[in-house]
């Protein structure tokens, strides 16, 4: 009667969620998702690769976390029969400078965490409704929570710093960094599959929908490129990434446009979406022949070499060179992009190799070594759980 | 006889000029300022490095640029005696996408050029002031303006492009960069100070009050670190510089700043200012104990060697760095905790060249050429009038 723990990705229309039975390893026994929530809410949950459950709710418009949630928890219980669930995983977004490590959730805490909402407005309420809805369901199921901030905690303060009356850092306003469970788990996944890489200097590029680099030494982040918010540094999918701030000053006091309106445009309107005028999704894009896909992904290439060159600067040179995330693991044609502007810094790929996405890509010759690590989000959050141990759950 | 160019750099509150005879070389044969415009104005004019002449209005708060320019033509008019004035040239802050080469002032595109001014509200409208006193002044005098933006007109599109939806760029707002005066200034001067660097990949860190980055590939702009407005890039005396655009919408949306309050802000109140608490002014923090100077002035090394890394993604590796402007030009302490930083690319500094500002202070063993340059934007705005030739003038 092995354990169970649960995690739990909450966005504003979907729940993603991982099934993990506690061995002696932990072993992801189930995955799903609940789609398309606040329209016609789909659950789907796969076993061994293959679909296990399914339930569609034509007329959900009005079901909340809180109900749908509710049929992810039955069929977990249904599922684990005499075993237990013993814990719940978040990921939360935003840990403020306060949440450096994963944490029990209390209602003080939660409470705590709903004033970081500011700070991470399209992520953090539907983050935190997960948990209020497992509080409901469960209350004397431990929740836990894993922080996308927490990890960049060790970034020494210059990296930390906007160039703002010094007051606005003291108040939080501060280059936080994100996608620290995914930057965690690939550096803890080097001591295993590239040991001299794992007190070295390399640079992870996490680059999926939302995309971010981490500067990592010694296994510890010293430098990223999202800052306060998750709207900083690369250009996205449809966010813009960093941006001359006299463009937002223009067109709110030149063409009107609210705060509001910056946000919508900025987050959802601009970047690879934005500047092709075609889609958002780089399988799409590469495989449109207009010269708009090819311009939007030339420039989400120089972009990401001139944001890794940034933080070579703060690492004082490069050894390694790690790919993540949807792009970073599944498109090769853009990994070849962002490598062939950095032949300066000694990066130097394998065609071959980079086009079978191998573990290693880079050239024998390459002074930096390249490297595709699939991340594992789910795996750290499960991770997490644990190590807050049976005394605290 | 010879003729005379008048070379007017005109700000909200100063007006710089300088004198220039015609001769087989330009000789500067005299500087000026007007300060202190809108309260106590003071005019100074010095010849051979002495004062030649000054004056001051104690009750002066309502005198315009009109005004003081009449006392500036006057004693020009003056000092010249026989010889002639044939042209003013004008620094101006903003071509926009039209204006990428020096141009003769008509009304009709003074009023053009205003059309410019919420893309560089802070000094387009002074600039344009100046040329107004000088047309109602002398309305037959040759006026010749020399654009900021002009001289990045070279930068390849991927270059000038934000991660917007692209009708944004389509109606103007991209990336212009701006120094460009300075810039067309250093890469004249490569050909005979370095003639090895004119073809070569070379970063211009032109480090003043306002301060920018230029890459240089065969003597033209290929990137820059400012973009729409001279608000961006890097960290600036009173200025933010590039930063995260959720740190705007985040001060508006929780904390209720207006547009105007924020312009404020990231222009007057941050950077060195901000940082330290103490002052914008680099020789100030350089000689103040307190530690908030020195980490104002750490941020700043660590911002320029970040950007200086990102250009040279640009660039596609480096052959030379060029420091220009005040601090640039002045300060030994600051290009060597720049340089310092930027070891790993092959930059390595002479420490006793750099003390004593040595035209060359990059060590024997630097893969990188590392030099001061002076830059001399007023020389180079009496050029472009020269170039205009005698027909337009």
């Amino acid at each position: 009667m092995p354990d169970a723990i649960l995690t739990l990705n909450a966005g504003s229309s979907s729940i993603k969620f991982a099934l993990f039975e506690i061995g002696s390893i932990l072993l992801r026994i189930a995955v799903g998702e609940v789609e398309n929530i606040g329209a016609e809410p789909y659950l789907f949950i796969q076993t061994g690769g293959a679909l296990a459950f399914e339930r569609r709710w034509p007329h959900g418009e009005a079901l909340t976390h809180e109900d749908l949630l509710g049929a992810v928890l039955d069929w977990v219980d249904t599922h684990l029969g005499d075993d237990s669930l013993i814990a719940t995983g978040h990921r939360i977004v935003h840990g403020g400078g306060k949440f450096i490590a994963p944490i029990r959730l209390t209602a003080e805490i939660i409470a705590e965490l709903d004033t970081l909402t500011p700070l991470a407005p399209l992520h953090q309420p539907h983050n935190l409704a997960a948990v209020r809805a497992v509080l409901a369901l469960r209350p004397n199921l431990p929740q836990i929570a894993s922080f996308d901030t927490a990890f960049h905690h060790t970034m020494p303060e210059i990296a930390k710093r906007f160039a703002l009356p010094r007051h606005f850092y003291d108040e939080g306003m501060r280059r936080y960094g994100f996608h620290g469970l995914s930057y965690e788990y690939i550096s803890h996944r080097l001591p295993e599959v590239a040991p001299h890489l794992a007190q070295a200097r390399v640079i992870i590029a996490h680059l999926g929908n939302g995309a971010s680099l981490c500067a990592l030494q010694n296994g510890k982040s010293v430098d990223t490129s999202m800052g306060f918010t998750t709207l900083d540094g690369l250009m996205m999918g449809t966010r813009a990434g960093a941006i001359d701030p006299g463009v937002l000053l223009y067109l709110q006091q030149s063409r009107g446009l609210t705060a509001e309106a910056l946000t919508t445009l900025l987050y959802k309107q601009s970047g690879l979406l934005g500047v092709s005028g075609i889609s958002a999704d780089v399988r799409t894009l590469l495989a449109d022949p207009h010269p708009e896909a090819a311009e939007a992904l030339d420039l989400f290439a120089h972009t990401v070499a001139r944001h890794i060159a940034a933080l070579t600067a703060s690492l004082g040179g490069l050894d390694g060179l790690i790919f993540t995330a949807g792009i970073g693991e599944h498109a090769p044609k853009i990994r070849a992009a962002i490598c062939a502007r950095l032949i300066w810094l000694g990066v130097e790929i394998s065609p071959e190799a980079n086009e079978a996405s191998e573990p290693a890509i880079s050239a024998i010759s390459s002074k930096v070594e390249v490297r595709v690590i699939p991340t594992d989000e789910e795996a750290m959050i499960a991770e997490h759980c644990l190590a807050a141990g049976p005394g605290r759950l």
